[in-house]
């Protein structure tokens, strides 16, 4: 029979290790860990996959090393409409670039831009836009960079919600990322956006440390400040267009391991998901159809639903996906809340 | 007072708790951490940073998600002389390329990888290398590389120790490695070596797994299979440089972290170490001087060393280290060991 002080400092070390230790939470955890999903077939493939691969007695069980869930961003774990976050940043940064290099002003397509004109804006061609990026994402240090979208995200509203564009999470999405990790799973988020401008808030608001982070990547270029320290500067020029062909790539480049699920929403992803389900095993594939233009948004053209630029789902990724047997995730009726602060 | 069952009961959640979270080393670890380096400003210059970067008390206490440690591998970590191991790789694949690719035995640099004439294969030049690079390692799927790489692994021994390359690590290395992760550091790779080629080992030897290994990264293409499944190919275009400039830019593109500390041995890490030393706070760097002949190689030029192409470490760069408080490894006084099987 122990002592009291014995048993006083067992039960220190106990609460030292739980502090800690960052205990999976699902060891302590009660209740349902998707609470924002329905119940429906969409619900338990992910239930059924993460059984599947982390139960030990499982024949598809994973050792944890080889636990990886890739997410794509927009459209997938937040609102992409009506158009990406990351080109509102841009469009906004034009008036800070034309304060120090006012002779854009009265060159194209950044006289369109200040002039505020919506429509002429929306009528942009998608090389104006490159010109547009190129513009606005290079010339800087990465730590003026950084700095620059932290102060834009703190301020910057999404105009139907008049809300921050970092609480357009899906809470649905977050609860899968959240659920993975507590089994041993590393979330990583595999954009077409820019792989520094996600960096800037990946860890705050998805708990993905940065460099889990893939996505566009361009060059650097290494040089001095005015005090002699080593600077980096944003280049204009694309290492990895990390879209379509090049989520794959992105993927292998980044993290040199095939994922045992992907989490996609658009034709941008059909590549990243059928590499996945290239593997052996158990492997989970989804899709996120926006069929909710009451509490999001409406957007296809797969299924009827509208047609559009932003985030495109086509018919055939549709078919695709019920052929193979993708999950595709109806937002309207798979998903019980979708923004926390609902 | 609790029961005896309760007390019990805490007890095995103890063990649990110990046996399956991965608790630090350290914390059960007895004596030195670093056996095989003799006592010096070097090894002190180790333990002295880990003390202030990772005692809670200590104002350079650095968070763990900020404890990022880079290693050089060539001349760092393992043995590059008379040759850097991926080349001779690449030499001995020119004969199993030319089994597909007879002609091969016609055109030069391949004639004469293949005459066998040792003479004549050292008097290659640099442009010749790479064309036996590209040819070498790129055109197979990523599974190929990886499947290739390990049997040569496992079968090519260095003609000096006729041991496995593998095997010709610095154990002082695998040590302060092993030391700063039981400490909280995450240890990386960042090598001039093909990042490909040294994930295919990186976790067998260094405990460091293949997503921490930054090195020269080449593009791949996505495409197709016979039975359609998905497939990656190793294609020869050059997306970084992880040398000189090369690798903070590649630092900066993979781990999106400022190193804390640095280790290398040559002029291709000068830039690496000085982006480390650009932070604030405590920060570590240390390059290893090959200055043991009778244990492992001699070269420089610095310190009237004998001169070297290959891992060359000038007098600017020595002048550089001693001026700027960089630490200099001596090999010949500060290792007490450098290979395991001594």
């Amino acid at each position: 029979m122990q002592s009291t002080s014995s048993y006083r400092s067992i039960r220190v070390l106990v609460i030292t290790l739980l502090a800690g230790l960052s205990v999976p939470a699902r060891a302590f955890a009660q209740g349902d860990p998707l609470p924002s999903w329905n119940e429906g077939a969409a619900k338990q493939a992910i239930v059924s996959f993460v059984k599947a691969t982390t139960d030990q007695s499982s024949p598809t069980f994973v050792p944890p090393e080889a636990r990886v869930a890739t997410f794509d961003q927009d459209g997938t774990t937040w609102v992409e409409h009506p158009i990406y976050t990351q080109i509102v940043y841009c469009l906004d940064r034009v008036a800070v670039l034309a304060q120090t290099r006012p002779e854009l002003k009265r060159i194209e397509p950044f006289k369109t831009v200040l002039s505020g004109d919506r429509a002429a804006i929306a009528r942009l061609t998608k090389k104006d836009l490159l010109t547009i990026l190129a513009a606005t994402l290079s010339g800087m240090s990465v730590g003026d960079f950084k700095a620059d979208v932290g102060r834009w995200l703190a301020s910057a509203k999404h105009p139907r919600w008049n809300r921050l564009y970092t609480e357009l999470t899906y809470q649905p999405m977050l609860e899968v990322m959240r659920y993975l990790r507590d089994n041993g799973y590393k979330t990583y988020i595999v954009t077409g956006g820019g792989q520094d401008f996600v960096r800037v808030f990946s860890d705050t608001v998805y708990g993905i440390p940065l460099e889990n982070v893939v996505g566009t990547m361009g060059g650097t270029s290494y040089g001095y400040a005015k005090d002699g320290k080593p600077v980096l500067t944003k280049e204009p020029t694309l290492l990895l267009n990390d879209d379509k062909a090049g989520k794959p790539q992105g993927i292998y480049l980044m993290i040199g391991r095939r994922p045992r699920a992907a989490f996609g929403n658009s034709i941008g992803d059909r590549e990243m998901l059928e590499y996945t389900a290239g593997g052996d095993g158990a492997r989970l594939m989804m899709l996120v159809l926006h069929d909710d233009a009451q509490r999001e948004y409406a957007y296809g053209p797969a299924q009827g639903l509208p047609d559009t630029k932003v985030g495109t789902f086509t018919q055939a990724l549709y078919d695709e996906a019920k052929k193979k047997g993708w999950t595709v995730i109806s937002m309207k009726n798979d998903w019980k809340r979708i923004f926390s602060f609902e």
